[in-house]
């Protein structure tokens, strides 16, 4: 159930069909394990087959990563809003745009169903399905990487849905398969995303150690996006012209 | 001729135009030879400039499949379904969506016109016209593979059907190109195209005796997506807002 | 000026703005000018950098092709067609909508200009100016190749026109993109394209004696095409419902 | 504010929303500095990890850039017009379409904020945060590639804005995609970008003695395609059909 948004301001979430609660954690839990099969099988098959060229394994990486999301965003969308993540929950949550108990919920679903779609890669690629991640991604750079790219996320799913909301989609898995490229993190910009990937300890992979500084990192960032793009993206109170939410 | 989609269900098939048997036998078996020729082309041109790096020869052959299903879908969508896939025929013959005598009918010109694509693909590349694959893709983590592809292959379809019928094409050439990535197997996900690829010993290619394997793993996946995506997609009792079929 | 298409035939042919002949040639100059300053220049770019992977240079140069074909038919389209192609306009005729004596200058025009966007081509990449390729494309399986990819391009194009004309730009690039890499001959599909390809000796280029076989095929191919596409994209006649040229 | 169109003349520009100059230029700003942190990060990333060969850095390099403008242009530009490019202001401005205040305010906001970015993109790749490029990228060949890449630029902007307003933030990305590789200099065709890049020794830079040749045949390129693309754009007089600006 949607709250109101606050007077006077747009609502950013389209409406969603008449989809009951089951459904949708249903389609949360698809969607975040779908994601991490993407992510983690696509850098398994990257990484075995580029002989050692990691920017080859980078590009089918976040090719398959960025053309994933326009799929899982397209099919699912409507049904829970496509979240698969909990940071863009919490920047939906704090525009109250969904209540904070169904947050949670979202929240905890989209962790425990990202951890399945790890497991289901490790099984396809015939891998040991239980791992734990040794690749360290520590310092301050890479704290940084995550609030620029969780800010760049959360900005482009704002603005995205408040001017082009049919494009959706689309400007996510671009500005994913970018942000691949240009954060020195390879933006992982999801915290069910960084706890899922610190049980693979593949190409995707991140030490367990090194979490904490990226979901830090990643919920400031959306913080942060939410009030940025909440003043950029309303237009100024003088030429307001009777949009209401 | 479309059976009526179950009562209280919507259909997931955007009506066709008024084209008779022969020209959607004919969009089949144009489109399946075309996406053989494209998938089994863009194998041998990726494997003969590669130097040996197998990342770079699949970014090759994902990236073709994936532009060449989009161009396929979008021509002769709105004549057969553009299917060129039993997996996906069953998928609507399930739905009632299409009769079974003419999902009968489909499934055998998809997979003749597929071997024929091969073989065009073959004369173009100075190949021998009739080959036998030797490559095996046998094991449980092969099916899984197969099974997980195919049922996002049907999810994808039935789910932008549903939600963005305009944006169909697309969604299945991204789906395609990220499954390429992300699956074990390369995601053959469809029974006519591994019919086709064992009769091409090049980089697409796979050993006869991989097959059955294969293909079942195809056909469980889709009947398991049609299930659940028939209900993901449906609206709860309670909250349907009058939408017939 | 287009002639009336045949009776009781869908004209395929977008309705052209109110440009003059001028506007029209220029546009096709122009376009076609700057389609083979990318195809040469990007191949250039690709070779030089590649480090003798093939594979490597045709990705930067397939997908600089099919990204640049999507840009220029979108702009150029509205006001010529964005033909850019000889074996294009043919089709065109063919079907009466053209008038033949301006689908030679259409051709005319088309074969100058794009010898002049590969001199840009070279001048931009400190390369001499006037060069003769040296690269022998010869053999029958080379003319399969070139009649497969310009079949299939005038079926992109007036499958994409009958069904949805807003995306032609996107589907001939895409096509492109793909048929680069499906067909040995990396699909020139266009004579303008081959003759002025014959006028660099690099990456891109093909011998003098190499074009006739290629121009024939592309002809046929593009003959052929017409003629099956037209039916294939008709209604049968007991089904019409009404359409009119 | 925008004036008026000359008469008898299309405005190109789609009518913005009812945004503030104070929203504008934060627009802008935003906008290039995450352009540049997008150009910088992702030549970083492509350069570290390609282990020498450029021309895989560069498709890296190039989709990260094409994928991110996309983005960037669909969430700015109903704010500001998404310019973030002193070329792309000037054309505006020689049409009439923005004052040439507000002209100048804009370049200058575009050149500091594409500074920061760059800066942004050091910290994230934990290089020094000041630098200064010692890439030499002179002579007249790099200059006439400066001079295309941005004439192609300008025209289309121009040429989708006039046909396709919805597509344009994707036409200047696949332009952008194209033209990395079909210019001898990568096409900066940028002002703004062209001094942000001067400021880092990393793939992406150009030694500050080479940035005045660039910036002059950009600004000529802008000038010659506000020339060429406002005419070509028009209808003939004879056979204009009652549109106004």
């Amino acid at each position: 159930m949607m709250n109101a948004a606050p007077a006077g301001d747009a609502s950013l979430e389209p409406p969603l069909g008449a989809f009951g609660l089951t459904h949708r954690l249903a389609a949360e839990a698809l969607g975040a394990a779908l994601l991490l099969a993407i992510v983690v099988g696509s850098g398994i098959m990257g990484e075995r087959l580029a002989a050692g060229n990691n920017a080859i394994a980078l590009l089918g990486n976040s090719l398959a990563t960025g053309a994933g999301l326009v799929v899982l965003i397209t099919i699912f969308g409507p049904i829970s809003g496509a979240h698969f993540n909990p940071a863009v929950t919490l920047a939906f949550a704090i525009r109250r745009e969904i209540a904070w108990p169904r947050a949670a919920a979202y929240a905890v679903v989209q962790a425990v169903a990202g951890i399945v779609g790890v497991w289901v890669a490790h099984a396809m690629f015939s891998e040991p399905i239980f791992q734990v991640s040794t690749k360290l991604r520590d310092g301050p750079s890479q704290a940084l990487a995550e609030f620029v790219a969780t800010f760049g996320l959360i900005g482009s799913i704002f603005g995205s849905l408040r001017f082009r909301p049919d494009a959706t989609a689309w400007i996510v898995g671009l500005y994913i398969t970018a942000a691949y490229w240009f954060t020195a993190s390879t933006s992982f910009a999801n915290p069910a995303v960084t706890i899922a990937r610190s049980l693979s300890n593949t190409f995707a992979g991140i030490a367990p150690s090194s979490t904490p500084a990226f979901i830090a990192a990643q919920l400031v960032g959306a913080i942060a996006a939410a009030v940025a793009f909440g003043w950029l993206l309303n237009e100024s109170p003088k030429r307001t012209f009777g949009r209401t939410a």
